[in-house]
């Protein structure tokens, strides 16, 4: 099951981690909680090997709204996530869910039409990089 | 598809947000994120109807590290989910994400017994209410 959207770009992490935030922001959704997996892992688990892994949280008010109206448990699922991941110093990969995908998979019927219209602009913001 | 498991409590809405936090905290999750959906809602849309609604995210440095290794993109739902709703004045729903029914419907088989672990810790949590 693919349930993400993928895209290796040649920026390292923090440029990388700018320009997907930036994509975001063209596409109105706004990055409102952020994650270092990397440092939550060092700091319970010794000689850790996971390389720097950063969350992301997307939000746009009007299409959470729109989903909450829909299906009142989807807050389970939000924010939408983007992941930045270290590949090498020049490197970096930036994934996003897939929240078409996502939403088949509840079956909800009511959440076809802003699952699709969040999984384009999320598209539109990957392919931007 | 029923992907989460839910308690209602005779609890007002902050006390009932103590109360699970501390109960995951027992079952070895710290809550790392918190989000006020409707506050967030608020902000951008006029007349929103949205009841209390809490978003916290919980996490175990070494369940997370047990799922990154087995499906490097999991983070897309990490930290796990946790809602408080309120109900009414003396009413909360408390609903968390059954990451058992997720990780099926991702289909890695590598993943099936850390989220059955993590499955009996969030019914343990919830149940504890």
């Amino acid at each position: 099951m693919k349930y993400y959207i993928t895209k290796t770009i040649n920026y390292p992490f923090e440029e990388a981690s700018v320009l997907i935030t930036e994509a975001l922001k063209v596409q109105e959704f706004g990055v409102i909680t952020k994650i270092e997996m990397h440092e939550k892992l060092a700091e319970k688990i010794e000689n850790t090997d996971v390389k720097p892994y950063r969350i992301l949280g997307a939000c746009n008010p009007e299409f959470a709204y729109k989903t909450l109206k829909a299906e009142d448990n989807i807050g389970l699922f939000l924010p939408c996530k983007v992941l930045v991941k270290y590949i090498d110093e020049n490197t970096t990969e930036v994934v996003m869910v897939d929240p078409s995908v996502l939403m088949n998979m509840l079956g909800n019927k009511d959440l076809e039409s802003v699952a699709e219209e969040v999984t384009t602009r999320f598209k539109n913001a990957i392919e931007s990089l």
